[in-house]
């Protein structure tokens, strides 16, 4: 068993770097406060004795060296890096999770065959810069890296220059890594396993996601001289698609969840008919087809709602991935851990991309899930209690050696 | 007869400063910009021999001496800042118009028996500290100074410190100046005139303005993971109230409009359900009772939305004036100086807020009207004809010195 207390201790005291505005966490990727976090972790994964490597992604490899020198290395990790207004948990229990795995192993004086890597990757959560699991993405081959390297955030900073900027651009060539498999635990994101009074979620499958930023372009004029029938409002064309959005997600219930998180307009002064509005609708289903009827969908209709209106509209994928199937040996090491060690379970498919989705291309890769309260997520106020962090700790820990050969 | 070109030329000079995107203005209140704009139109106040004045709300009053040293002074004017994707002409034509018409008297050797003054007045836009014609509002008791220095801009920087930081607090009571009458030449801003083929709009009236910010209160949550029923968008709340907005406006077709044109979204992350959005809606109309119908159903119907999708609403007026009705003697000398020159004239609605519907509450006021290309303004590509402002300053230069008295 893990050390429960020594977890929820250095989970606690990650919080501390990029506190937020309500208890939880503003560490956006390629931050001052994103550089500090790492150094934290370094510094926990040095004392326990692993040595780290970083790549030029910035992805974090922490290695705890096995018996056999040829045996590939077992990878469990998630992210550091947090939402705007973000909780204490997402991403984080992935990684701290792994490094107390660590810990007890040293404690506990096991050895492994295959060396296990405690991992951070960079920019999980995308909202600073698009698409989210940027590069656990590079990492698979999904992306290539000097686009990623070009991706911009909302001031026009790009990936790659805050990457040098905050010196986490390591020399290893980014997906050089061969894995033996690769076990994220993370926080569930949603409310099933608390309704279904769980402590584990074994992840047997992903939602796929689509991303589309929605350009619309009306005309900027003065919104009291212009006459109703001489205007083209574009941030009143984007209230009629956010509505289509819904009624396209619901049309599919329960296989199908739609909304747009990110919206701008322009110039967004209170007398000008907004000439343009940006948005991204954040589409998903763990059904291919289903999303690609969503988005079929949201194709034709935006355009029908700007014809009429007058309006011009763009729409372009930002980011997606495909539903996801884990790997069935890693699915069943992760149930078998859940059993040995007495904890309820039940199977899950996980509501939110990981980077253990694009993983699962280049490798054997499963999931472990906790409940969190309320299945909040993306707020400050996310919670879990120390006792589920335990339990998903401990079962990443028995996967992780199961697999590692003891 | 003033002079077009030097009117003109002055006209593109003042645009040098503070240069938008696409050939238009960035010069919002209480920037860096604005206090070159100022310097440069006091610089040229003073060539033309006049003394400025300036009160503690920043208005700058330009004083041409009359005969009679017991005449109030006649105003004329407008302002000089923009919005952020503003023209050039919004405002400025008012302001280098009334100095223009200085110039002129200067040139005839004119003297008249009441003094001119030429006036900028303080945030007019609104667009940056809300609500527009802030500080003739304060000049005419509307709104107290205090709480007009405690209005903040989006980053939270208070008017009365931005005032204070570029330098023009002036010393002058605000109200304390009695006047004679006002007049303000602006354009258009809409489509009337030029469909009409007319050189001049006498203004008769103006629209009422009432500005709603609403504010929606959802949950913050995991755009993936959290299943339908359990959303609280605030995003989608706003987008049918948005809708709304619209359908209330055309239901009182042609007597109202309405529109939002400032949107911000929290915390404004693809994949977060944002947990709030706040807007402002911006009804017009000539008709009092047609503004209170119309803020009545948006309250009403705002409630209804968020009420069957779980969320909170609040609404909070934060700008507003009654429809207003012109003084009749200068709304006369208006049309009698368009008369006398020979330009064709009709009869307008305002349907933009201006500094004059303010001061016609302490000082009888009327304002001119000239045309604009497609009645577009609050865009960068706003444009009127050199023939357009020279009639516009010829009838304001000749309604002053019949309202001076040569
Ligand atoms: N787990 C998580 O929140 N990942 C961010 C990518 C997504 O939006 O699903
Ligand atoms: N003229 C003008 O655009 N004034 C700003 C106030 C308003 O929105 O009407």
């Amino acid at each position: 068993r893990i050390n429960g207390d020594r977890l929820w201790d250095s989970i606690m005291e990650m919080a501390k770097i990029g506190p937020g505005v309500a208890g939880g966490n503003n560490r956006q990727t390629l931050t001052d406060a994103d550089a500090e976090g790492r150094a934290l972790f370094q510094k926990w994964c040095e004392e326990a004795g692993m040595t780290m490597g970083v790549d030029t992604m910035g992805n974090m490899f922490a290695t705890r060296d096995g018996t056999d020198p040829d045996a590939l290395p077992v990878y469990i990790g998630s992210h550091l890096d947090t939402q705007p207004t973000g909780g204490k948990y997402d991403g984080v229990l992935g990684v701290l999770g792994g490094l107390e795995a660590i810990r007890s192993m040293n404690d506990l004086g096991i050895k492994t065959k295959h060396p296990i890597v405690v991992t951070n990757w960079t920019n999980e959560e995308g909202t600073r810069f698009a698409p989210a699991m940027l590069s656990s993405g590079v990492f698979a081959g999904i992306h290539e890296q000097d686009w990623a390297y070009e991706r911009e955030d909302a001031e026009g900073k790009k990936f790659g220059d805050e990457l040098k900027r905050i010196g986490w651009v390591g020399e290893e060539t980014v997906g050089a890594r061969k894995m033996h498999a690769m076990f994220e635990l993370h926080i569930e994101q949603g409310p099933i396993l608390e309704a279904e009074e769980k402590d584990i979620g074994v992840v047997t499958h992903g939602q796929g996601l689509s991303w589309t930023q929605v350009t619309v372009t009306g005309k900027e004029s003065h919104t009291g001289s212009t006459p109703m029938p001489m205007r083209k409002n574009a941030g009143l064309g984007m209230a009629r698609i956010l509505d289509l959005v819904d009624e396209i997600a619901w049309s599919h219930k329960p296989d199908a969840v739609g909304a747009a998180g990110h919206i701008d307009i322009y110039p967004n002064s209170r007398n000008v008919i907004p000439g343009k509005a940006v948005f991204t609708v954040d589409f998903r289903s763990p059904n291919l087809e289903v999303i690609q009827d969503m988005e079929k969908r949201l194709a034709e209709g935006a355009k029908k709602i700007c014809d009429e209106m007058g309006l011009d509209v763009e729409l372009e994928k930002v980011g997606g991935f495909d539903p996801v199937e884990f790997d069935k040996d890693c699915v069943a090491a992760v149930r078998d851990a859940a059993e040995r060690l007495g904890y309820s379970h039940m199977n899950i498919i996980s509501g939110a991309g990981h980077d253990a989705c694009w993983i699962n291309q280049v490798a054997p890769t499963a999931m472990i899930m906790c409940p969190c309260v309320d299945g909040l997520s993306h707020n400050e106020a996310e919670e879990i209690s120390k006792e589920w962090a335990t339990a998903g700790a401990d079962v990443l820990f028995h996967a992780a050696l199961e697999t590692a050969e003891i």
